[in-house]
């Protein structure tokens, strides 16, 4: 592997590892600060997931930062990168997710792995995994035609704390934070029995979103006519 | 209708779906996770509502990223686009509200339509709407007026999310969300009779801001003097 | 008075008033709708406050966007406006003050004008304006120095969110404000006997933020030096 | 001293003072005002630190903006700075925080100094702390390889606002804030037994934090390659 690849490999998995620390950890200490109170539950998550965000794309940015493979297969798409790399930032993606799970166990004493018992699936949660990832594939794609990549982590952050709120299913929008949220039995865990539905929604949204940028952003160089 | 307007209408249409998805979902979020807490569900929707528009605006700026027919009528007004655009734009943002209050009930398994009973009315809550769409205008045109209008995101996104506490009507500013408002049963719904006088004050509080920004910025050159 | 002056009064007055009227407002809106949360109303005031000031900020930096006496009197110790402007520029502040309160009663149906019974003035509460005005001035003459204005947006709204809570008088730091408080017999007021020690402790502030701001950048050309 | 190394000092030492006396300070506000809601608690100071240190590093970054022994250390490890101004300046850190802790207990009517009696040694914390600080060194070094040292303030403040939650230790992460926590008996406290593993577990951090950067970006002029 060349050394460059490596080190977008690298990025993409520490950048992925925090953010699925994130979003497990900054859930169980949710849940054990505001036992009772769902919302400020979510209101704790879906700030500290947005800050997170904010941090990471402006620290990894330089190098890769994607950490979702929804992202990724849509920048193959177009063609901005190989297959080969593709296939090897989505692995890191995965791996990072994981690790990011098990840092957060073990940060709050928990066994490292425990497999979630949150089943999420009804048909709300469903839609909302389209609805989320056709407007995160929107945002970020949106943004990165402007000349200025770093508003991709202001609008990537803004926009996953609103989406907590705004879709039934809490927006994973990920499938690599989807999986490594299996392995925490904690508020931000999913049973591995909803993860598939999930991951297709996902990748629906993704394609459609693709659509929709590809509509609104025929070439890179578009700019506002009137 | 010319490719480049098509795509600005789209620009309309999925960000303010997104915009009134957002205030409708996060709405009944909030009420379902934070029951009998009505200062937390505002908190909620707040920071989501900014959240969200942060993103919006830097993601569909490059395109068209208004959501609102008052800030399209005044750009109208102001002789940027011809009253052809203006009257697209607008059209796209009244559907998409209404796409945005469908999509939101479906993600949380409501009807997809429910009319709001939800009175708004005070003569309180119609000084807000004038005073929060003055400010509104004068926020986007004012920050428009420098060189980087990316700013726009930033003190929209700043504007909304405080206008929702400091006017009595939590700052609807917008025909277009008004309107869509009307259809959903929740949290963040508003009566169909109470529409009206919300948008006639909405109306108002964009002229009054228009002259007020006239007033501060004679000339796009205009700069600071002394 | 010259046309730009006119202006630039005209922002501070308008931009003085949408403070104190999210100040006022907000803290009406979070007592009404948080009742016996005082945490929670602090959370939703800071918030706010720090919100709106990015927006105001960018709006109306071009024009003028001090808001605030202690900031426009070291302009002037600093040569940077003259002797006529700046009274003309803290007059339209507190002019803009006071009817941001009576906008922020009369959204809130409330007496136009009321005397607050709020009294404030325990020692820490005034070791706390002291040091809540020397940091602002710091920040905003700090952020001044760059190369880029528009910091200052986020560099206030973010310290005056912060100030809120790590004061015990939840930082005034605002002759113009402070005297507006006393209009708004509500969780936001201040009563008038507590007003001259308050504006007395802001000015001192002033005084040591302006002797710590010539210490750490002597030259406005100073850059980082090893 | 050279007089810039003095100005950086005295920026170090009041930067670190406001982060203290904000993490103190809010501590305590936040306490009083929300008491038996831990979850609140931690939101506010999450808040109200992240949004502080933006406003810091925006305004002290063209003096000098680390506020953290770790961040020096590692500015004398890159060779960016020369082994008297580290020192320099690590001592202005610690002196700014001890200054920090003392008004914050002045501002809210406390005595000066008391020793904290919070215990925090789960293994659990140590873990946090390690992640914590490691993550902290990623994000500020980073960021630092783009060429708008600006941005270090946005993304420092996000990471800090999200580390509260997803580490049990809420995330110290600096061992100046650490020592001066000791001196506050309040919400923010820790006992000064729980300090030295604090700090080594930060200084380990640091050390691996320092080489995944280096591993991510082998020269400063590192872009994006594919």
């Amino acid at each position: 592997m060349r050394a460059a690849l490596f080190r977008q490999a690298v990025a993409e998995l520490v950048g992925t590892a925090f953010l699925v620390a994130t979003v497990i950890g900054a859930g169980i200490a949710a849940q054990r600060m505001s036992p009772g109170d769902p919302g400020l539950h979510l209101l704790e998550d879906s700030i500290a997931t947005g800050a997170v965000l904010v941090a990471l794309i402006l620290a990894l940015q330089p190098v890769s930062a994607s950490f979702n493979p929804v992202v990724t297969l849509i920048e193959r798409a177009l063609g901005r990168i190989g297959s080969a790399t593709a296939a090897v930032l989505v692995l890191a993606q995965f791996v990072g997710g994981l690790l990011g799970a098990v840092v957060a166990n073990l940060m709050f004493d928990l066994a490292p792995v425990t497999l979630a018992g949150h089943h999420r699936d009804s048909s709300g949660h469903l839609v909302g995994e389209v609805v989320a990832t056709l407007g995160l594939v929107l945002v970020v794609f949106g943004t990165l035609r402007s000349a200025q990549p770093e508003r991709v982590a202001y609008a990537v952050g803004g926009y996953i704390a609103a989406a907590y709120w705004f879709t039934s299913s809490t927006s994973f929008a990920n499938p690599a934070v989807t999986v490594a949220r299996m392995l925490s039995d904690t508020f931000a865990g999913i049973h591995p029995a909803s993860v598939p539905a999930f991951v297709l929604m996902q990748l629906l949204g993704g394609v459609l979103g693709a659509g929709l940028v590809a509509l609104l952003h025929p070439t890179a160089e578009e700019a506002r006519h009137d």
